[in-house]
């Protein structure tokens, strides 16, 4: 067998350490910093008070990221680090200002060009990047410590990730203590994510032994702790493990990458909004199902490490999951036409999808959302 | 919980991925390389081909690194380096080619000095060094991926780890067929090392998550493997199994840092040459009891993962291991005196003994040594 792995990222993690954001950009050598947010931190006070506390070195703020970061917004983040001799940045937020961030932070060094230019055009990103503090304020996407920025194009309809080395931050800061404030529905949409990534980094065509043994670990946390996070957003255990979970899923996934959930995914929050997590989390159970047999029964032996008997009862268990954090189950809402259907169909076979280690023919794809309508 | 993670070498593992040396130097921008391995393998063949190989890149050798290397070995290779004009340094070789070339590669920037500077002084290692390819041709110290360098020091009567983050090679390439000429003997001693850097590296007062999961990854490997490799050297999936369990093992301690079998082993080297992964092993079983009920229960917690009902009953798991791996069991032969446990209770308290979760006492060592007499 035949494997790779770097990990150039470092990762400091602890309550409070946010305040250290400063320290770690001093230490870097870095003098005129930009922080990049969305507009919850820029209302609640944090991205004031972490801008105050640098003592000069964050110049200016980027705080316009929506939830699913557009191309339009990697560009104007670029621009306005252009202008402002951004010597580094300090992403503060969920995956979506993360990604935002280090899309951001390459692109600044192509001035004249679109972000547009890479994103799903085969076209592969430049190397060169400003250097990048990572502060994640959700459990679930694990970007601070992975190559991958997810942009969405809504002119032209198409959500997707970008992949680059450049991509990976200089150091990831996780402060659990950001994630007190996630409301029930955006912790469980993003804590399935968590799930999402470490079940798929582990069946990928792409998996690899580091990867699988922290796989294993971040599922383990995610069964037991995700349910007390959601129920209580101020257990103080339960969003410190789900924060390790997330990152630990990040280093499970961000090499093998993901498969058919994220692929469905993407389309999903495309076209209905479904929310990322969310989204992926719809299809998890039906592909753990699909994926069950393969390679020798290795996914039915990281079932059994979790505790169940087999995949088939991790997958009830992962439904059983959805169920009490209140996660959609179904396309129902939605009244699917036989179009929007077979437009489904289409658009899930997203790159991915080939990282599979069943494939997923377009038969498969109906019958399954055939069954969720 | 506060933690920390990084892990800056590349990894790459494969069967026959010894070829790949030159490419990889190649792609390193490097042109005048030096081969540091052992007698072994400049009798075998396998470094001169290597040389070979490498097209002109490799211009000199140094083969005389021995078991447990000395210091002097360091100064004699970073002369030679210094005198070639050397660039990069591929070190071949189990631990001990590995250390020696770790401290050469640091060394050779300091002309007129000795690492003895540095060995168990106190005296922080000078940064700067030379990349450095790392091909481990045993499955035990995982040194290919840690932060350590271990000499001896024969005229001091010393055995101790320098650390440096300069130590970190750049690349780790493991190549699972070198393992296959290792003798029963050495393949047993050298993978019950890496059981206790696993162990070792979870229980530490300086554990942390990511490491937690790969300890588990390549504890299981042990306990499942071992035997086989052990009893058929050509058994390549159990060769394959274990030599990822020693690199997994080296990511799973390189940060939390070994602690009371490492710490006893030193000496018993030292006075009584037992071989590293043996003396390690030699008092595993007695400090997983005494580390048994530490931080509630978490060794339980690893010991169940295991597998075991308890970490009692992992202690006899490794005391039948070491049983069926024909390696030591206690002390018996060497009719040690009184004055001899004494002077091992005194030298065994190296600084890694104070990661112990457990203070490990005069009376707990001489308990244990005597109770091996
Ligand atoms: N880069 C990667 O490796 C990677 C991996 C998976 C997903 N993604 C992408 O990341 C994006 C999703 O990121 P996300 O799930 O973290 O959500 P998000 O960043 O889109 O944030 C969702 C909502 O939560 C709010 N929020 C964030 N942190 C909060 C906090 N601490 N308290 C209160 N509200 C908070 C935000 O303001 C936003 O309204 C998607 O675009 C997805 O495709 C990236
Ligand atoms: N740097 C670290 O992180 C670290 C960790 C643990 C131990 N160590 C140190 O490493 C040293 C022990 O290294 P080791 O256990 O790998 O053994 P070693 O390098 O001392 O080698 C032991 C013997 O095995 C032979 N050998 C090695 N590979 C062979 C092969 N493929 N086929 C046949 N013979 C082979 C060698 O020639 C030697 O005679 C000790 O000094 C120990 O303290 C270092
Ligand atoms: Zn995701
Ligand atoms: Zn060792």
């Amino acid at each position: 067998m035949k494997w790779e792995y770097i990990q150039p990222v470092t990762i400091r993690f602890g309550e409070g350490i946010v305040k250290e954001v400063k320290d770690v950009a001093a230490s870097m050598g870095c003098k005129r910093g930009i922080l990049v947010s969305d507009p919850f931190f820029l209302t609640n006070g944090l991205a004031d008070k972490i801008v105050k506390d640098s003592d000069g070195t964050l110049v200016c703020v980027y705080g316009e990221v929506s939830p699913n970061p557009e191309v339009k917004e990697v560009d104007a983040c670029a621009k306005l680090i252009r202008e402002n001799d951004i010597e580094f940045v300090v992403a503060l937020g969920g995956g979506s200002a993360l990604d935002c961030a280090k899309a951001s932070a390459t692109m600044c060094f192509r001035e004249g060009e679109s972000v547009r230019t890479y994103h799903g055009t085969g076209v592969p990103m430049p190397q060169k990047h400003l250097p990048l503090i990572a502060v994640p304020t959700t459990a679930g996407t694990g970007s601070e410590v992975t190559c991958v920025a997810v942009l969405s194009d809504h002119e032209l309809g198409k959500k997707g990730p970008i992949v680059s080395n450049g991509f990976y931050p200089s150091i990831a800061m996780i402060d659990p203590e950001l994630t007190y404030t996630l409301p029930p529905r955006i912790t469980a949409s993003t804590g399935i994510d968590v799930l999402c990534h470490a079940l798929e980094g582990f069946w990928s065509k792409g998996h690899q032994p580091v990867c699988d043994a922290l796989a294993l670990h971040a599922c383990e946390i995610v069964f037991k702790y995700l349910r007390r996070a959601y129920k209580d957003p101020q257990d103080k255990e339960a969003r410190a493990k789900m924060a390790e979970a997330s990152v630990i899923a990040g280093l499970a996934f961000t090499l093998p990458k993901t498969t058919s959930s994220h692929a469905c995914s993407f389309p999903l929050t495309n076209l209905y909004h479904i929310p990322h997590g969310e989204a992926c989390g719809l299809t998890l159970d039906c592909f753990a199902r699909i994926n069950a047999e393969v390679e020798n029964g290795r996914v039915h032996e990281f079932a059994r490490k979790l505790g169940f008997a087999d995949t088939y009862a991790l997958a009830d268990a992962i439904h059983e999951l959805k169920v009490d954090l209140g996660l959609r189950l179904d396309l129902k809402d939605f009244n699917l036409t036989d179009e929007q259907v077979a437009e489904l169909v289409k658009t899930s076979h997203h790159p991915n999808m080939l990282n599979n280690p069943v494939e997923i023919t377009d038969e498969i794809l109906n019958e399954m959302y055939q069954s969720m309508r």
